[in-house]
């Protein structure tokens, strides 16, 4: 079955950004957001001017709030916040969704509680249906501004996955596929956490050597945690792991990292989300990692001092000193 | 032998930064410079207004321009460009330098034609005595500002190992220590030639997305290069290798990242490096890596290209294009 329609769940920046880029050589495309005012706005203006301004959709596009609409196609994609998928998830499979769709996540998170990644949560509800993930250094206005960007996909059914590769691929947007979607999806999450901390730095002026200090750390901490969850070692240090740690660390674009930063000049979390339009998924995702790592015994000094800072009320400055202030002794990756 | 003397060898941005840290705490140190006039000015105002201006010497340190002065210690680091270390171990080899002092290579390059490390120079000129590497992300401008600075250090006798780390570092500079000297230093040396291409596609504008997805190659490259130079890998995923490639290819501070850039807007390399007052590594580093990957028969994408720009006139807009521009297919590191 050739893909020949596809819709886009979630009218976020990411979200749009996918439906700007995809919208382009004719592909058929659908765009769902939950919130009637914006769908409704998208549909008038087609531009999404609180969460990508300036970026056009063309008309080809059909901009929707009922989910049904988003039934009869052939690949769906989830860039939902990661705590609404699974309720989105679940009205999804009241639909007529056939049993060929590919459901494709591009959602960063991890679920509190199960410790679950966004595709597994699919596969509990489309227990039948190719699953796919598609993750990297893709900052959304870079995206929709046709910048060369470079992702990683995977597919549950390696086929389907070149198929994605070849519908969704440009050379504006060159996909790589993955062999797993562990390791891809928990790279994504995960680096979300380590872009709070690498704000916190920038917003306490430590410099370039200490960011980098903390970033590699980071990477270490993610292989740590990631094999233990899942993921393998080499999809760690590719385009989904290390390459998305980077850009979000050192990107002004990135959402995660200016939390960070406003934390650390001084502003509290509440003053932060309540000026900011979107989510940032590194707060909600260092609250399931934190949990995971206790549940696999895992050393994870980053997301421990990230997840006190921001659940437990501990001062941003004594959680940076504790991280930064370990002894010298033999370098442990 | 307790450590009680040290001549830093190399009166440039990195050598005077090291003399700064480590003149506190009443450590008896030398730095020589080359340059007569550069000596006597810095022995004059304590200051070295074209390498690091602002950051003053005090009177402690000796200030010397005849290596003479600089034999009878019990340690000696080479800052030295990497092209000049050869020489100056040559003519240090003539003083009357002890079999025990720690001979330290702070110098960041791989020598041309021979393909050899810096402690390998240095072990041809003194075979008797401890060689050690000192490399890390280490901006030499916030480690003069005194911003908290980690980095690794090995040595071949492991008990100085561990006496350099007490002697040398401290709650701003903190030395972790490695099990290798070859990784340390071929990871510092090689992420120079990935800064000047990072730097390109700042010059270029081609935006987080696509420099993040440069980094990544560039990391899998050192990997795939430097294990068959016979570091190790987890070296190169450690502070040495990871940590330093992105504090190169981020900082505003980085010279190799600025002559990338510069390159990307228009100027020449001839006008780049007449306005330079410093060495930028990278630039004879590429050379000598280029040669070394063919030797091993070794895939080196992103060296070649900036090889063939740096060193065979190249146009920079086509090496990038030949380095971005390659088909989509499965991830491989």
């Amino acid at each position: 079955m050739k893909i020949q329609s596809t819709a886009i769940l979630g009218a976020g920046s990411w979200g749009t950004a996918l439906a700007a880029l995809w919208s382009s050589d004719g592909r058929n495309l659908r765009l769902w957001g939950r919130d009637e005012a914006l769908v409704e706005q998208l549909r008038q203006s087609r531009e999404n001017p609180d969460y990508l301004p300036g970026v056009k959709l063309p008309e080809s596009v059909k901009v929707t709030s009922r989910l049904s609409d988003c039934a009869d196609v052939d690949l769906i994609v989830f860039v939902t916040p990661s705590t609404a998928l699974r309720t989105i998830a679940g009205q999804l499979g009241q639909t007529s969704v056939g049993e060929k769709a590919i459901l494709m996540s591009c959602t960063k998170g991890i679920e509190h509680g199960s410790g679950k990644r966004m595709s597994e949560i699919l596969q509990e509800h489309f227990p039948k249906n190719p699953l796919a993930v598609l993750s990297g250094p893709n900052l959304s206005v870079e995206v929709a501004r046709g910048l060369p960007t470079a992702t990683v996909l995977a597919c549950t059914d390696i086929d389907r996955a070149t198929e994605l590769q070849s519908y969704l691929g440009s050379t504006k947007f060159r996909i790589y596929t993955g062999d797993e979607l562990s390791g891809i999806e928990l790279g994504g999450a995960l680096k979300n956490i380590f872009a709070i901390a690498a704000g916190v730095s920038d917003g306490f002026e430590l410099g370039d050597n200490t960011k980098a200090a903390l970033i590699t750390r980071a990477l270490a901490e993610m292989v740590r945690l990631g094999t233990m969850m899942g993921g393998s070692t080499r999809t760690f240090y590719g385009l989904s792991g290390a390459g998305d740690l980077v850009a979000t660390c050192y990107s002004r674009h990135s959402r995660n990292r200016r939390v960070g930063e406003e934390l650390g000049r001084g502003k509290s979390l509440e003053q932060i989300t309540a000026s900011m339009q979107m989510v940032a998924e590194g707060i909600p995702t260092a609250k399931s990692a934190y949990e995971c790592a206790r549940k696999l015994n895992v050393e994870t000094p980053i997301i421990d001092q990230i997840y006190s800072a921001l659940y437990e009320g501990k001062p941003l400055r004594q959680a940076m000193e504790e991280l930064l202030g370990r002894d010298q002794k033999a370098e442990r990756l």
